[in-house]
């Protein structure tokens, strides 16, 4: 077990934050740590320039997947060994949801609920119509009553992309299990922003991206969980080279990798692990209690800061912070333009269709400051209602 | 048009190699372009830290698999927008392969193969499980007399990754279409290496990756072309909010994109597509026949030459220039200790099993003197049996 003990001005300094740039968007993509620029100039210039091909062992870029893999383990309560990187939030979703329902012969159905991040829904719709089954989607607040005999999957993200309203993953693996069904979990906007506990929540599968909370840079490589017991038994639909139990024997049938492997496909992209690792070097004498602590301290602020000077803006995420991950969401009948009058002040958050203000905390490096700041920034816009009289072109950003 | 006027000494110029190393397996990891390592730091530095997530629209992130698409069709012979980057090949193989399938329900079939690349067997495999679908696999000289009526899709790698055997495209695509199937190109070993037409050839889908002869790097993305005629008919299974008609909208249905942008699935590996596109600046005045005639000549030179001083060696690849790609491989009892003596004295090919040796001629910056110094070190290492007198325990290379 690593030391911990948790430094967050040792963290805040670890990333390089534009001055002038208050930056609540870290739950949409991570700013980008001081040591991965050079971390990445290192890997080309002295693995890929100097060893050529022989870097896929010399360099360890082929077990790259699971050496990473167990860095973030650690941070979403799993062991070693059982965590793999690669491909993107939407193909591991495929791949757990299509494994999972193949662990649940008999039963047709795969469940949602309508603030899971669209492009799960979509990955599942593909499937669904693929392997005969039905993605049935209900109101987040109606999951656990759903629940019944006929489910296969129950795939969830735990905390909702817009309000931030955080699932009870123990509670709903439980119903789930105890109706027969097997669990997916979406860590999207959970890893590195709050204390996620897998094993001890008792989840079957779990994926996540790692370009947010994680900051490992735009489009970086994603992760997949698979519970230790369904780990041999799990057959993904996508049977790539790099999950074959050896994979330079070049056989005509593929055999799956014992464990988690079996869950990597193709070959690893190599440069953006880099970068990844170098921002993993900031978790590691991060205590994930201390994290938590510290998130509710900042979306605690912000939601009584807010309430307090900006009476225009309605609250869009629970109010418990039990139920609420690290990031925070209000209401305005003009949302987009308030958000682009911010962003144009340095206050950058994001809007999210239809009237949505999106705020998110990243424990390692937003401050109480960042908070007092966004929101007084934020009171003085709409009480001169200037956010009325700019003209905004700039598009949607990404989630 | 780009003014074509190809000039190999510039490009050769353009890589970095390192000294003492004659390279010849860039058909498995193509070497680093000197202005790969910038590049990608300048992207970092300017774009991900000073921009943070104004970047997807501000720097082109999001644009970026179409625009690095449009640059990589000019080298296969496909049109602007009917190619996009994304993911590994084999997540590739299984969107193309897939969406043909789809286009022919009636039928089930899918031919391949023994000379395919491994992981697209395997990735057909779990496809044809899920999908209920036959695949079959026949030896390369039989594919063309196993086409029948019940054929939905052909999946074939053009040139085989280890003897270097090339299809013909055209020949193949038509039998196909006689029989009323689609066929599935992988180019992974043409794509940057032989003068590929894929509208010439009436192709319906192809994938390839970008780390071989196109140089972008230890997993570097993948990429897909679909035929114009299929582009807003192909319905992947894959379904990914990247790949959405209006990714921003959050609509809960998926409904694909317009053309080719459908095979998109999740967010694009930004990182690794800046290193990508500093390796597809070489490519800019590189007219395909050039590169054709050079990959011939020197691939001839190297047979040759292996032939008149090295007599313990058989050739593995076809002796017709026509017929082959643009590497050579030899069979010898002992190829995998010879080729660890050929890489402790600098020259870099690669072991496939059981018994081959395998070499890769990259026109872009191999050269006659490669060659002869290859051929001079492994005729002295077979005349002198100094293969047999070391010890060798490096693992084997990836392909």
């Amino acid at each position: 077990m690593t030391d911990l003990s948790t430094d967050f001005t040792r963290t805040r300094a670890a990333f390089h934050l534009p001055s002038g740039v208050t930056y609540l968007d870290g739950n949409s993509l991570g700013p980008m740590p001081v040591a991965a620029r050079d971390r990445v100039a290192a890997m080309m210039q002295d693995e890929w320039a100097q060893m050529l091909i022989r870097g896929w062992n010399e360099a360890g870029w082929y077990a790259q997947p699971r050496v990473t893999g167990d860095r973030i383990a650690r941070l979403i309560g799993a062991g070693d060994g059982q965590v793999v990187m690669g491909d993107t939030l939407s193909i591991k979703v495929f791949q757990a949801v299509s494994a999972a329902r193949a662990l649940r012969p008999g039963r047709r159905v795969i469940l949602s609920d309508s603030g899971n991040f669209p492009s799960d829904l979509y990955v599942v719709q593909g499937l669904a119509r693929a392997i005969d089954s039905d993605l049935r989607v209900v109101e987040p607040e109606a999951v656990a009553e759903a629940i019944d005999d006929d489910l296969a999957v129950l795939m969830l993200t735990e905390v909702d992309y817009r309000t931030g309203r955080r699932h009870d993953m123990a509670a709903l693996t439980a119903a789930a299990h105890d109706a027969g069904a097997l669990t997916v979990w979406d860590l999207a906007h959970s890893a590195g922003a709050v204390d996620v506990d897998l094993l001890g929540a008792d989840a079957d599968f779990a994926v996540g991206c790692t370009y947010k909370y994680l900051n490992g840079g735009p489009g970086a490589p994603a992760f997949i969980w698979t519970h230790p017991r369904h780990a041999d038994a799990a057959q993904p639909i996508l049977q790539g080279w790099m999950g074959h139990a050896a994979p330079f024997a070049f056989q005509p049938d593929y055999e799956p990798a014992g464990g988690v492997e079996r869950m990597r496909v193709g070959t690893p992209p190599v440069i953006a692990l880099a970068a990844l690792d170098a921002a993993l070097d900031v978790w590691d004498h991060v205590a994930m209690p201390d994290l938590r602590a510290r998130s509710i301290e900042l979306t605690e602020a912000f939601i009584a800061q807010v309430e307090a000077s900006c009476p225009d803006l309605t609250l869009n995420s629970p109010r418990d912070p039990a139920r609420r991950g690290s990031q925070v969401s209000f209401r305005h009948p003009q949302a987009y333009a308030v958000m682009q009058a911010l962003i144009a002040q340095g206050v950058i958050g994001d809007f999210r269709a239809p009237d949505v203000l999106r705020f998110g905390f990243a424990p390692l490096y937003n401050t109480a400051e960042d908070v007092s700041r966004a929101v007084g920034i934020m009171a003085r816009i709409l009480r001169e209602g200037s956010w009325d009289r700019q003209e905004y072109h700039a598009r949607a950003a990404v989630t």
